[in-house]
């Protein structure tokens, strides 16, 4: 098991991996996705549903609602400085978001066996409401992020 | 069977829905998705990869390719002007997107039963390479579009 | 909150919704799947991979795999006694099961809204290894199952 | 592309490798699945559900319904001699199957890269109602079947 430093090192290493990849990660920068914990096997990311994010129901666009989760897996995978590229993701729907929502999406790993992962995240709005669950599989490519 | 009339009607009620849609989609309109074509149980949807839709890895968001399959799914189950919602859908990621690339999705149904239909996408870039292929489950409301 | 003779109540109510179950679910019982915990959101099941489950591989049928997943999350989703289906399922393995392993798989509640419920499920052998994660979507029937 | 003999040459592999794991799949023969018809990238599939694939509301077990699909997905993927096996599958129910109803599982390849390839199967009672639909990801082990 890690002791307390290896553990303080992980973390380092997960926010140092978040930082140096949100920098490139202009998706993420234009839909104003915040980065609020990384660590070395789970993220949370949070989103407001903007104006431009609604679609023609007048509900925030599905496709919005996946970007964040999808978001939170990819911080969460690659926390650990290996490379890692999804190979598949699922979303389910539970409740529509609005505009003005601030959705949160908490992803992290629920199983691995060898280069390949699950991560799981929840997406919920401001008032705890889950408006989605995400179910994400990754492959990683044996090289290192940073 | 449908004789010619009706089967011109059901393609311009799907143009005139997927039209309503598309003014009311600020989220198609803000990742400049063009409707290229839509029928009673389809829709062809393209987008070019934006320097803005680009992650960390300097490939396409996988929350983008996702969006326009999605767009196309949802353009593609309401063509016959029941307002219609996803519950749930996945995608699989079979090659990167690149900035700059023109992707296309394809959406059309494959099975239904009662208000539940089943959707697939797929999506290719211009030269025809398959990105990813997308599945929706979609619920209908009982209420028209228009 | 439940107090606590609710909260037995709601325990006993989940083993009855079972026992009933299973006296009907021949299915589980040609597999000789055993039910060994079952409470108001979660059941785990076990199941020995039997030689007539093994695939052309020489290794435990991926259908075989899931029907385990599937029958833990029918008596999680069921134990409240509200007669309730799947509605879609997805499953992805992570490593083979061979003849003579106890597969155990326990399935819990994610998240739920109205009548729609995800459930999770993980499948591991008798060394802990995890042979597969499962999650599916459930929709109630609103009737008893008693 | 293929001339007319290496097209028949492909069918009577496929065939062939169809033949050979049959002989060990005793799952398959254990469900009584029929292979009634496999090419180069499809099979098609038959089985009759027997009072011992029914659950507890008396309908077929969701898992025996996806071990049909899955079968007719594993001799789709294997039929060109490259030992293949499934990463993950996803099923989605939009009718309830009974005891006694025949059931046809078709499975196709939608797309593939590399050793990674998308199939779907669409599973049918007698009457052709559409029971589920199926969407299986496989990867290939670098080695033949045969």
């Amino acid at each position: 098991m890690a002791n307390d430093d290896s553990g303080r090192d992980a973390y380092a290493l997960a926010r140092k991996v978040a930082d140096v990849m949100y920098q490139r990660d202009y998706a993420a920068q234009h839909l104003d996705v915040k980065i609020e914990d990384v660590g070395p096997d789970y993220a949370v990311v949070t989103m407001v549903v903007k104006p431009h994010m609604v679609n023609g129901h007048d509900i925030c666009h599905g496709g919005m609602t996946y970007a964040l989760a999808d978001t939170a897996f990819a911080y969460a995978c690659n926390a650990r400085n290996v490379a890692t590229v999804a190979s598949g993701c699922a979303i389910d729907y539970l409740a529509p978001a609005h505009k003005g929502d601030t959705l949160t999406a908490t992803a992290r790993e629920t199983a691995h066996n060898g280069r390949q992962s699950i991560y799981d995240a929840i997406i919920t709005n401001q008032t705890g409401t889950v408006i989605a669950t995400f179910r994400g599989r990754s492959a990683s490519l044996k090289k290192p992020v940073l």
